[in-house]
């Protein structure tokens, strides 16, 4: 498609950033709910963009997007999504797939990806898990958008997706899949950093504790006789937050999202208290681990304490590792272009690079997050760290296509 | 009025409270919120006993009733409420008023009083604050239904009460004054005792606590960058289990009802925690000595945690310790008709006593509650206790008058 050396074209890249950045737009981010009509709008906007690149455009049944190159010979993939999380930023999505664009308008045989719904607003990760043949039509059937409810095949219906066919992983044409995305998080600005290579994208392990005690009046309950709910929970936290440090790996992160305590009045013993907590890590040992320990805090409550904690758990993904030749890949890329400006780091977030990890070679790149804001409008990235995180990806995948 | 020595008529006791059982009846217990027809019929019932006891009964502006024994020498002032909290038991405050009168009734120099809206329908002790002059007009003109909104002035008139005087406690008239009540607590229960002395009402100390930090992703922040609000509550929490048990005094007691942290879903840190707590005990001392460790403990909590705990005082009421000479007399009386079956006790609640304490030496004399319920339709205690109870009250009483 070209005679010139492969190269990207920063001001492109963030002219079409910008342009994409039009779609939808809500304050200094963007509104683009899965199938709305502004994500449709962004969807004709990529697919026009791909043909005009030379390369073989088509949506398909869930609204994935993908432009196939049309070269021989070994290719990447690459991508991201297109719709946004409600009212959020211009980036979170658009930065992968505008970004892989380019790696192909560039001259780098790339297939260029946008998955539909990674959001959530239907389903989890629908696009991303219909191309690697992980979403069956009884799901579609069943799924509903979570705000309002409206069936997932009426919303395909409306945005003249229904009855198309869906695009599946062609086995063998790829050698690696990347995806570059906002960090979300503030490790890279921080240190001052321009670029982050992922190791992996962290399994997330979340339970629901239930303390069950006995209501009582503050006023007329010894302290001996009571059975709180909310204390027992309190100690029971207080547990975790001395053995977890004592048994976490060096970028697990454990969270406990909330505490109920019922009835939840200034003058009543609470009967009952409920605790969502969560830990995330990328390695399965230390995941385990971990768990473990969370269930010996809960069996020395139960002897220690007269309420009763029960755990449950209420979801345990797999990690998903980033390939280690795409990661040195990516890591040599950047010691070239920003020597010393880069790390690597787990994505603490999910990403469709989790789906795409199972069937092959995948990796991560992630540019700095201005104050660690994601999901919402003020999410933004400095344009000096979008271009060199272009220059990275482009420079990264050239070595893979190479290698 | 008797010729006989005075003693009580536990049968006629039980019977009367049986008949004031009937009104405003709710499953086994009642519903008789104040002023509403069934409280005006049960004060009603119970002019008309006191009449029949050769007492001189009226009732005031505030709702407040009040027998006045016409014979000369010391005399006892003794009573609760008549009013219940809404589909509640029939024994809180009723039993001190049936007990009172017969008190009266056995042939004893007492005074009956039933004050009104102890329960707080309308207000904080209306009717005991009016009677010891601690209830000003702007209040009255101010009040209404903490439920339904309706003004109090209104309710008065709509109850024929708009206009009558209000009573006041005649100075010098009593000795002492009496209420007996249900522990409201599982404290007599739990040891077989038949009666408990009350030492005082303990003051409750309300806190709030807030602490402020920074919402952010689970995913994206790692442990040594957050400001997670949740973590410093529990932490602080942990660090008042700690501490108030080495501070407290033997009958203490300290309740966390609420602790609501923000936005409370599972993979957002949150930035804000609200903690609701308080203690309960009977020494000033003791009360600042525990303000003392809960203002060190945040103070503490600032120095050591990335987010700010600010602890803001809701109400800090007054302990009202029980005169020690009618405690005396109420324990020479359970010595001698229920040895060994019983203790001297706080009341972890309010009671009306807490405010004629303030006036004149005050004393409660506490029965066994089934399994501590309160505040509910459940609510109850054993004849036996009741009539043992009554025992205690008129011969405590008898010392007194006595002495």
């Amino acid at each position: 498609m070209h005679n010139a050396p492969p190269r990207p074209d920063t001001d492109r890249f963030l002219a079409d950033l910008g342009d994409l950045r039009r779609i939808g737009a809500f304050r200094t981010g963007n509104h683009r709910p899965t199938y709305s009509p502004a994500d449709m709008e962004a969807r004709r906007w990529l697919l026009a963009r791909l043909a005009e690149a030379g390369l073989d455009a088509t949506i398909d049944g869930i609204g994935n997007v993908l432009g196939r190159h049309p070269g021989p010979g070994p290719k990447l993939l690459a991508g991201s999504h297109l719709e946004t999380q409600n009212q959020a930023g211009w980036l979170d999505g658009a930065l992968g797939v505008v970004a892989a664009l380019e790696l192909a308008r560039g001259g780098l045989p790339v297939d260029v990806v946008a998955f539909a719904d990674e959001e959530g607003h239907y389903g989890s990760f629908l696009g991303s898990r219909s191309f690697t043949g992980l979403l069956e039509e009884p799901e579609i059937d069943a799924a509903r958008n979570r705000y309002d409810g409206t069936p997932l095949r009426d919303a395909l219906a409306a945005a003249s997706l229904a009855g198309l066919p869906r695009l599946a992983l062609e086995e063998g044409r790829y050698r690696a899949f990347l995806e570059m995305h906002i960090e979300q998080g503030t490790s890279l600005e921080s240190q001052g950093m321009q670029a982050g290579v992922v190791t992996g994208i962290v399994a997330i392990w979340q339970y629901r504790i239930t303390v069950e005690g006995q209501q009582d009046h503050a006023g007329g309950t010894t302290m001996a006789e009571r059975r709180d709910a909310g204390l027992a929970a309190v100690r029971l936290l207080a547990e975790i937050d001395a053995e977890f440090p004592r048994h976490c790996g060096e970028r697990t992160v454990w969270t406990t999202g909330r505490i109920a305590l019922e009835p939840g009045a200034p003058s009543i013993i609470p009967g009952r208290a409920e605790i969502l907590f969560q830990f995330r890590d990328i390695d399965p040992a230390t995941l385990d681990r971990l768990d473990g320990v969370l269930r010996r805090a809960v069996a020395e409550s139960n002897r220690r304490e007269r309420c009763t904690a029960r755990l449950e758990v209420m979801s345990q993904s797999r990690p998903a590792p980033c390939d280690p030749a795409v990661q040195d890949a990516l890591a040599a890329a950047a010691e070239a272009l920003v020597p010393g400006g880069w790390q690597r780091m787990p994505s603490g977030a999910g990403h469709d690079a989790q789906y795409l990890a199972r069937r092959m070679p995948s990796g991560m790149l992630f540019v700095p997050s201005i104050g660690g804001i994601s999901h919402h409008w003020t999410e933004d990235t400095r344009p000096e760290d979008l271009a060199a995180g272009m220059r990275v990806l482009f420079e990264g995948a050239r070595r893979l296509l190479a290698g």
